[in-house]
C-alpha cells in the first residue's frame, strides 16, 4: 500500500452523523490522493451513506462498531463501558498506529479521556491541550488550552506555547509565531497567580517568540498568533467568541430589516457580506488538535458540517508529513530546550 | 440646601479630560434637577471649559485638586503619594460623606485600591467587586467581578451575586434578577475548582434567583442578569465583548466596500445600522459601580465621552434613592440570609 496520511473519522458522532462525516470523507479524499479514509461506524449505515456519492473506492473503508457514545454521558464511564464504539474503535485505531488520525465531532470530554487512557501522552507531555485555530483581522490564531485541562500548573502553560508554536510554524505555515498569554493588563506585574508565575518562565524560553502578554481586546486584532491560556479561560474566549459574533450578526439583520430604505439596501450589500463574515467563521479552519499525544486527535465542532470534516481531515496531512509529534518530543523536554536552541 | 445626590466627578481624569466630564456633568445638571456636581481638578482649567455653557450654576460647584493621576502610576504609590490629586480629593468627600458618589475615568488601579483605602468597605463585604453593564440580544447584564479582585474565593463570589442581584434588581429595575456562574459547560460537576466549590454555595443562597451556570456563548444571548464569575475571567470576557464587536463591525464596514453595488447598498442600510449598533455598545450604559463601599464609586472608561459621564452621573441618582448600600448591607452577612428571608 502507498504511504496515505490513514484517517479514522468516527462516522457516528456529532450532530448530523453519520450524514455529514461520510460526506466529508468522501469529499477529502477526492481533493486529495494521499489521504485514506477508515469510517468507523455501524456498517449499514454508513454504506447506505456512500452509496450516494462517486470515489475512489481504494481510499475509503468501513470499519465495523456497534455502539455510539452520546453527548451527555460521562466521558469516563462512556470510554470504559462502550469499547465497540465508534469513537473508542477510531481511537484504538490510532493507539496501534492502523491510523494517523482521529477526526471526531463526538463528545469532547469522552475524546479527551479517550485521546489520554488509549492513545496515550508523548513521552515528556505533562498535559494534551485542546488547541483551535480562531479567526482574527489578520488571519487566524491558535488558542491553547481551550478546554481540556482546567486548573493548569505554570509548566503546563509552557509546554503549550511550545507545542503551540511548533503547530503554527509547521502546520499553519507562519514563521516565527509570536506567542503571547492571555493577561488582564499589558505589564508584567499584572495577572493572576498563574500568570505571575508563567511570564517569567515563558520569556526564559530560548525557543519561543514570546511577545508577553495579550489583553482580551487585542485577540480579535490578530497581535499574536499563539493564545496561551488556561483551559477555563480558553473555553470562555472561544465560547463568547461565537457568541458576541452570532448576536451581533443577529442584530445587524435586523437592523436592516427596520425600513424599506435599508431592506433595498441589504439586497444589495448581502453577497459582500456573506463572504466577509465567512472569513470570521470559526468552523472554515478544521478542528482542534488535542496536541501531544503518540498519534493526532482532532476535534471538530459538535454541528460540524461535511466541509468542516473535510477541512480536518485534509489538515491530518500537514501533520503527518511536518513531522509534528517528533518535532514535539524534541523541544518539550526543559532539559533539552538550550540543545535544542544550539542545534537549530 | 435640598436634598441632592451629591456627585464628586474627577475632572481630570481619562482620556479627553477635562472637556468631556465638563460637559457631561452639565449635561447632567441640565437633565435633572436633583443632581449636584462637585467638579474636582484644577480650578482655572474647569472654570475655563465651563465657561462654555449654559446651566443652573447653584448646582456645579469647583473643587480645587492640583494634581492629576497618570494611567500609568503604580496604583497604591498613585493614592498614597498625591493626596491632592483630583481622584484622591474626590474619593475624600465621599470618605468625609460630602458626596453620596464619585465618577471617574482615570485609572482603574489606582480607583479600586482609593475605594478601597480611602471610602472603606461596608462592614461584611469581604471584597468589592467592580461591576459593568454589557449589552445582550435582550437588554443588558451586570458582569460582576470585572477585574478588581483576581484569585476571588468562592465566599467571595457569593457576596457579588448578592450584591448583584440588588443592583439589577433595584437600580436597572429588573425584577427578581436571573443569577449565573460563568462556566465551561451546563452540568452542576463542570468547571474549575473554584466554580465547583461556588455552585453549591450559591444554589443553597435563599435570596437569589440562581439559574446554574452560563457558557460564555450565551452571555451575549441574555440568558441571565447578574453573571458572576472572578475578576481575570470577567475582565476577558468584558474585553473580549469589545473586541469581537470592534474586529466584525471592521470586516463588516470593509465588506460593504468591496464592490460597487454592495457600495450604494451600504448608504442605505447606514443609518438603520447605525442605531442597532449603538444598542450594542457597551459605553452607553453609564459606568461599572464598584459595589460594596460606603458610598458610591463609579467607574467610567478611560475613553468616555460626555454622554457616558451624564449617564454615569444619573445613575447614581437611583442608587442613593433605593438606598443600595442599605440593602447590601442587610443581605451579605452569611447568617442573616434566613433572617432576611423570613422578613420579606
Amino acid at each position: 500500500m502507498k504511504e496515505y496520511v490513514k484517517v479514522a473519522v468516527d462516522a457516528m458522532g456529532g450532530d448530523y452523523a453519520p450524514v455529514e462525516p461520510v460526506k466529508g470523507a468522501v469529499d477529502a479524499v477526492n481533493a486529495n490522493e494521499e489521504i485514506f479514509v477508515y469510517l468507523v461506524g455501524q456498517k449499514a449505515v454508513i454504506e447506505a451513506e456512500l452509496a450516494k456519492y462517486t470515489y475512489p473506492r481504494e481510499r475509503i473503508s468501513i470499519v465495523e462498531a456497534s455502539e455510539v457514545i452520546e453527548t451527555g454521558e460521562p466521558p469516563v464511564n462512556a470510554i470504559r463501558g462502550k469499547k465497540d464504539s465508534s469513537m473508542v474503535v477510531a481511537l484504538n485505531m490510532v493507539r496501534r498506529q492502523e491510523a494517523d488520525a482521529i477526526v471526531s465531532s463526538g463528545s469532547t470530554g469522552a475524546l479527551l479521556v479517550g485521546g489520554q487512557v488509549l492513545v496515550g501522552r508523548l513521552k515528556g507531555v505533562e498535559r494534551p491541550p485542546l488547541a483551535p485555530l480562531i479567526p482574527t483581522a489578520k488571519g487566524v490564531s491558535l488558542l491553547i488550552d481551550c478546554g481540556a485541562n482546567v486548573d493548569a500548573r505554570s509548566s503546563h502553560l509552557v509546554q503549550f506555547a511550545k507545542m503551540g508554536s511548533i503547530y503554527m510554524e509547521h502546520v499553519v505555515g507562519i514563521r516565527n509565531p509570536k506567542v503571547a498569554i492571555v493577561n488582564i493588563g499589558a505589564e508584567e506585574e499584572k495577572g493572576n497567580a498563574l500568570v505571575k508565575e508563567t511570564y517569567p518562565l515563558l520569556k526564559a524560553c530560548r525557543n519561543i517568540n514570546f511577545i508577553g502578554s495579550i489583553e482580551a481586546r487585542e485577540i480579535p486584532e490578530g497581535k499574536a498568533d499563539v493564545i496561551v491560556c488556561e483551559a477555563f479561560v480558553g473555553n470562555v474566549i472561544l465560547k463568547l467568541y461565537e457568541g458576541v459574533g452570532a448576536t451581533l450578526i443577529g442584530k445587524v439583520k435586523s437592523g436592516m430589516m427596520s425600513s424599506l430604505r435599508s431592506k433595498i439596501g441589504a439586497l444589495l450589500v448581502k453577497p459582500a457580506l456573506k463572504a466577509t463574515l465567512k472569513d470570521f467563521d470559526a468552523s472554515q479552519y478544521g478542528g482542534a488538535p488535542l496536541l501531544g499525544l503518540k498519534g493526532l486527535v482532532v476535534k471538530t465542532h459538535g454541528s460540524s458540517k461535511a466541509v468542516e470534516f473535510k477541512n480536518s481531515i485534509l489538515q491530518c496531512i500537514q501533520f503527518k508529513q511536518q513531522q509534528i509529534n517528533e518535532k514535539i518530543k524534541e523541544y518539550i523536554l526543559p532539559d533539552s530546550e538550550d540543545k535544542a536552541k544550539e542545534v537549530e
